[in-house]
């Protein structure tokens, strides 16, 4: 069993709205050192695979086709081999 | 300048109905391997504090205040101090 760790981040040209809300109610709260606020998406995942090759290939075709939008967003993961028992 | 990578996930007894929506839609796109599947949210946040310590503290305050529900959620972090000049 695999455990996929995936962060799903806006590309640097694309505007973030929602990191500038989250800055400005920073601001407001008084963490007036704040200088940046990026908010993304993160996903664990569990699945099984033959290997961790098999699993990252997987990884990456389910992310692009459905975990993200590829015309504005990319992703980095983290595929660790876990016992399957594990919670 | 510190960069906070901060991130969110619901709590062990809370169901997650986006990620169990997320896991059925890959199990109709053939990825049937997937066991399961959490979606939770992801902070990229870069700040000012004179050292770790004082912006350990400050993040783990506003993200408690702003950034989660803290009946549903739970979050952890990882910090490190970026050079001021670095995007």
């Amino acid at each position: 069993m695999f455990l996929a760790k995936i962060y799903v981040t806006y590309k640097p040209s694309i505007l973030d709205p929602q990191g500038e809300v989250i800055k400005s109610a920073l601001h407001r709260l008084d963490y007036t050192d704040v200088n940046s606020v990026m908010q993304g998406k993160y996903f664990e995942i569990k699945l099984e695979a033959k290997d961790q090759r098999t699993a990252a290939k997987e990884i990456e075709e389910f992310s692009d086709e459905l975990l993200i939008n590829v015309n504005m967003e990319t992703f980095t993961y983290k595929l660790s081999e876990i016992s399957s028992v594990e919670e």
